[in-house]
């Protein structure tokens, strides 16, 4: 046996150098980053570098960096918070049918406020239509969000035209973009993609969890989701962070050193895994090899076995993999994006989502597909049975 | 030197054995709690254990435990949630002169939308009137919200009986506490209580930053902040913070295992800490010995010296205490609560808090004493010339 962690798109194994700053910051420079003392200042040192990495990383303003509490607050509060703070330039939503719960759910949300949500669909590949999305946009279309990684399948929208579009339709729409699939696998630059507000998550990167944050273009009305001390220029009030956001900013420095070698060694090893599972038949691939999709996310279909019996068979081999998105197994019910691509049928619940980080090694997909050809032929005897 | 951090009040340094699951949850035991394997399993595992802590610390069950980012999140998410949750059956808010920004900040938004807040004054010992609370809730009152212990000055107020005399005039009205400054320091029982939301913050008590609880009576209508995967029983969104949680169990578990010895220690500390004040002259000391105030929390004025001077002349002798409260620094000016207890004008800027936590010493005491009777002669002089 050998241990595989191919669920890395759900959670990520901390790196050592963040482990180490989280203890530093809450055994030794505990302070509270608001107090005036010297332990105050010397926390808040902690916050302003890991904003300064990351802004660096996007070539963005420091200012523009709003920590959180991780992927779901950027992205409820790049949604809530916009369509409450300009509602009255209008109150339409643009957003695509295979968005994260966490985009989908606050959008749902609005719609009960009073809001109008068009939800564009995805083609077989996972992209949207970028006629239908200039169709869609309208005089009193406020905000527009994309993902630009899909969760389930890895499928990455085309962020730059995307905003193209947006923009030269009606330059006052605001441009969401959930990056936490996308973030550390990408070059992102903000500014030259047209992107107004970004969302992030630590955990999906190597980082800790319980911490994210949100791009906010300098110049974009939004309101604060949590009201209180006034801190972070009083946009997210509440004690900072500081092992949380620190941890953050290290995992963002490792990941964009050596990026190009890291993402190579990753899109690698999908490609690996893609052309092995070649060998098995009756399987369909939903994600594909190079820079058409996401390096870390291979999604495959296996004929004739159900992907819970699978998951819980790998398991057992130390092999983790995520049926669906773990993100959302709390909502239990076939995937939407799994749908919105067309996916047929019999391949709906026989699905799985293998995802890499960077402690994965080819050894382990060797292993895997020993396995998986080892396990697949007994399961698909019994369930037919 | 020695080094004296009298800031607890502000945050705490975390336990080692916080430390340690904190770390072991980062790097081993880093799954999604939502994720269907092993690892995932072993994750949620943290977080109900840390649940199964901390609703046997309050005698509660522990499906009305709902981890939250901190302090902040819950406040706002007792009062915003309960409020939006219930304002069919009426708009109208109460709550104190005194509160937390974390709590005024939310009801001032809500107001904004058009609810009606009734702040109630305090006496010169920081405690609401029985009577104007009776008098204030009206049959359109849907929420009261009260702070256990003053942040400021260590008041107490008395939950029981306020409790009571809202229960007893209109049973409906949702109880909100903010037990910030008290979990840990009092053995708290909402049901005996009759408390129905508790906030608490994990780095008050010596846990990690980032990560607290509302403890939610089963029963009570309340709607999320953050909308998403559904975790959390659809109360809050997000993937779970399982170090955060975890260090929160144990941080929790520990303040309340041989809990009356510490806080016999604390309250020792504070006694000892106002005796040796008042052997300084021109010092005013606003918080209680004994039962009385909290045993944390010690607020004194001291005459003719502004308290940011007085912090910084402390600080370069390595002794850290706060000027008002740190985490409503952001917003500068005269404290609510000194001005609400009726601190004479020439003590308003000239008062300092000194927080203890469980690490603090008598002979801390002692040198930050000597330290104040070297300092303040030459302070006084040059404040005056």
């Amino acid at each position: 046996k050998m241990e595989c962690y191919f669920d890395n798109s759900a959670s990520t194994r901390v790196l050592d150098s963040v482990k180490d700053i989280v203890v530093k910051t809450m055994t030794e420079d505990y302070g509270n980053a608001a107090a005036k003392h010297r332990k105050g200042m010397e926390a808040e040192q902690y916050i302003r570098e890991a904003r300064r990495i990351i802004a660096g990383t996007l070539k963005a303003a420091e200012k523009e960096i709003l920590f959180t509490s991780g992927g779901s607050e950027s992205n409820n509060m790049a949604l809530i918070g916009t369509a409450l703070a300009n509602q009255r330039a209008g109150r339409h939503i643009i957003s695509t049918a295979v968005e994260h719960p966490s985009v989908y759910n606050p959008l749902t949300y609005l719609e009960e406020l009073g809001f109008e949500i068009t939800f564009l669909p995805v083609d077989h590949n996972g992209h949207i239509s970028l006629q239908q999305l200039e169709e869609a946009i309208r005089p009193d279309t406020i905000l527009v969000s994309v993902m630009y990684v899909n969760n389930e399948v890895g499928a990455v929208e085309p962020i730059e035209e995307i905003s193209r579009i947006i923009k030269a339709k009606n330059p006052s729409v605001i441009f969401h973009v959930d990056a936490i699939q996308a973030y550390g696998k990408y070059v992102i630059r903000p500014k030259k993609q047209g992107i107004d507000l970004l969302s992030v998550s630590g955990h999906k990167i190597h980082g800790p969890k319980g911490v994210g944050f949100l791009y906010i273009r300098s110049g974009v009305k939004i309101k604060p989701l949590i009201y209180g001390g006034g801190q972070q220029n009083n946009l997210r009030s509440g004690t900072e962070n500081v092992p949380g956001a620190a941890g953050l900013g290290v995992a963002a420095k490792e990941m964009y050193t050596d990026h190009e070698e890291k993402i190579r060694r990753l899109t690698e090893l999908k490609d690996y895994m893609i052309d092995r599972l070649g060998e098995i038949e009756g399987t369909l691939v939903n994600s594909k090899k190079g820079t058409e999709s996401a390096p870390q996310i291979v999604s495959v279909s296996f004929e004739g076995v159900r992907s819970e019996v699978l998951l819980h068979a790998l398991e057992d081999k130390e092999i983790y993999v995520s049926s669906g998105s773990a993100c959302s197994s709390h909502h239990p019910g076939i995937s939407g994006t799994l749908k919105g691509i067309g996916l047929a049928q019999k391949y709906l619940d026989a699905t799985i989502r293998i995802s890499f980080g960077i402690f994965n090694t080819k050894e382990e997909i060797d292993y895997c597909i020993d396995t998986l050809k080892e396990l697949l032929p007994v399961l698909r005897r019994y369930q037919r049975g």
